[in-house]
């Protein structure tokens, strides 16, 4: 049986193969684990390497937190009170050269003492040059992770992504987008046993994707203009975090704990006004390639 | 009788006077207009200063916008339909030097087909190193010109004031407060004239307040340390902006001109993990003096 124990302790083993594998393809730099209580329940361990030789800023935490639902849940889901139990691993890769992309991974489960249960997770990657064939393998690797379990999941959960990573007051994905599920339950002929297995598929194509982009592209050579459009697209990254995603928002709104939350935000970012690329230029390329719908794989 | 176009009028000049002030101040910055449309109705001017002498970067926006009610407004209010027109001025300052404060000021005017009609504004600064001289001079130019129109209004708006720029998720004021007030109209023996007079009163006292401190520090010296924990401070800023700061929520989820509402987002800004000052540092004195409640103009 999948117990939540069981759960929590393959993602607390997930976060350290991540880190393994993310301080061997960096060659220097070390996550530093930081180990935290929750007041109500629980605790996790946020682990953050600085100023690697690849990555600028990374963070990759664990946390299995429990304790009274929290009002929000309880009134969405029309429930006077019940327990909850939330683990989870989430990740978020800032590199220091503008060609290797900024990713974001997470994987999760929640249960509350009244049985109900569900997964959620997802990976995306927020190239600050758009490179169609990095895009291609990124979204081929993430589909054949799908078509394992269900040749539905890719065109489902890629489409949910378009949809999530999308910042509206821009009218710009954030990046090429992924995979993105949440609430995933027992349904259509799934098991719990089939649902964690898939959660566990994408937590574990994490790291040979990243690395892949981390030793492809960490020698290529950029000049200082590639390093100010980084900084002005990790504002846009910012912008999606502090303004509209839904785990940063609900995790300050129940008093989460805040450095492990914003642990996603980039060391370095800035924001000019109006700022509009050349038109001819890699810069307006890569704006003309965050939007919604685009097939990464047949083009 | 005081109209909405009159009212948009002299927002306008404050505008433009608010603008020479500060270009005389910064000695080589110039603020470049950019005249834009509303879709719906309206329109305005952003006014923007890059890499002046003083000011890293500003933005001085006008606008006078209206059309049909947004439905957020009028189901708060509960109304099927309104017209609206809402007119303001809004700046934010961010200078080179840490030694000078960040500096938000905005006044505004909304009025709705229906006779309902409301006055709102604030002025508040945001210290990377708070000086307990230079607060206390802040302080008592707002008490002054508050003690002008009521003695009710300084203790009351900057109450205000330190409620509104709370940053809970970091149990951090954003900086020393200052003034701020909403939905004033005519009542308890004050007229609209009356109450129009008092927001020109603080739109007023913005650049020799802001001038002052220009002058005041623009040419004390400083390290890179200082840089650094500016940068850490505006991350700070943009948090309370993208998460918590009313105006700009309202803005973006009305489809309001992103760029002219995000104008007041730092030119560069930077997050680190867990930063934590030493303890006897002038970043932690800071940090101790980032509190409600602080009388700042008697201790």
């Amino acid at each position: 049986m999948i117990t939540k124990e069981k759960i929590a302790e393959w993602f607390k083993h997930l976060q350290n193969d991540i880190c393994t594998t993310l301080e061997e393809a960096d060659g220097s730099g070390q996550f530093i684990p930081d180990t935290w209580n929750r007041p109500g329940g629980g605790g996790g361990t946020s682990r953050v390497l600085n100023n690697g030789s690849v990555i600028e800023k990374g963070g990759v935490n664990f946390s299995a937190v429990h304790g009274e639902t929290p009002a929000k849940i309880l009134t969405a889901l029309n429930l006077d009170s019940a327990e909850f139990y939330a683990t989870g691993v989430s990740i978020v890769l800032h590199p220091h050269n503008p060609f290797v992309p900024i990713i974001h991974m997470n994987v999760r489960y929640f249960e509350m003492s009244n049985g109900v249960y569900w997964f959620g997770g997802g990976i995306d990657l927020t190239p600050h040059y758009v490179d169609r064939a990095d895009a291609q393998y990124f979204h081929a690797t993430l589909k054949e992770v799908c078509d394992r379990f269900d040749p539905s999941y890719y065109p489902t959960y890629k489409k949910w992504a378009d949809d999530y990573f999308y910042i509206k007051h821009r009218q710009e994905t954030r990046g090429i987008g992924g995979i993105f599920f949440d609430r995933l339950t027992a349904q259509k002929g799934k098991q719990k046993t089939d649902i964690f297995a898939f959660v566990q598929a994408v937590g574990q194509v994490f790291a040979p994707t990243y690395t892949y982009f981390m030793n492809k592209n960490k020698d290529l050579s950029f000049e200082d203009q590639h390093k100010q459009w980084q900084y002005l697209r990790r504002g846009r990254y910012v912008e999606f975090n502090l303004v509209l995603d839904k785990g940063t928002k609900f995790g300050l709104d129940t008093d989460g704990r805040t450095e492990s939350i914003l642990m996603s935000l980039p060391p370095l970012a800035t924001w000019q006004y109006n700022h509009t690329p050349p038109s001819d230029s890699t810069e307006a390329k890569t704006l003309s390639h965050l939007k919604k719908d685009i097939n990464w794989i047949d083009f």
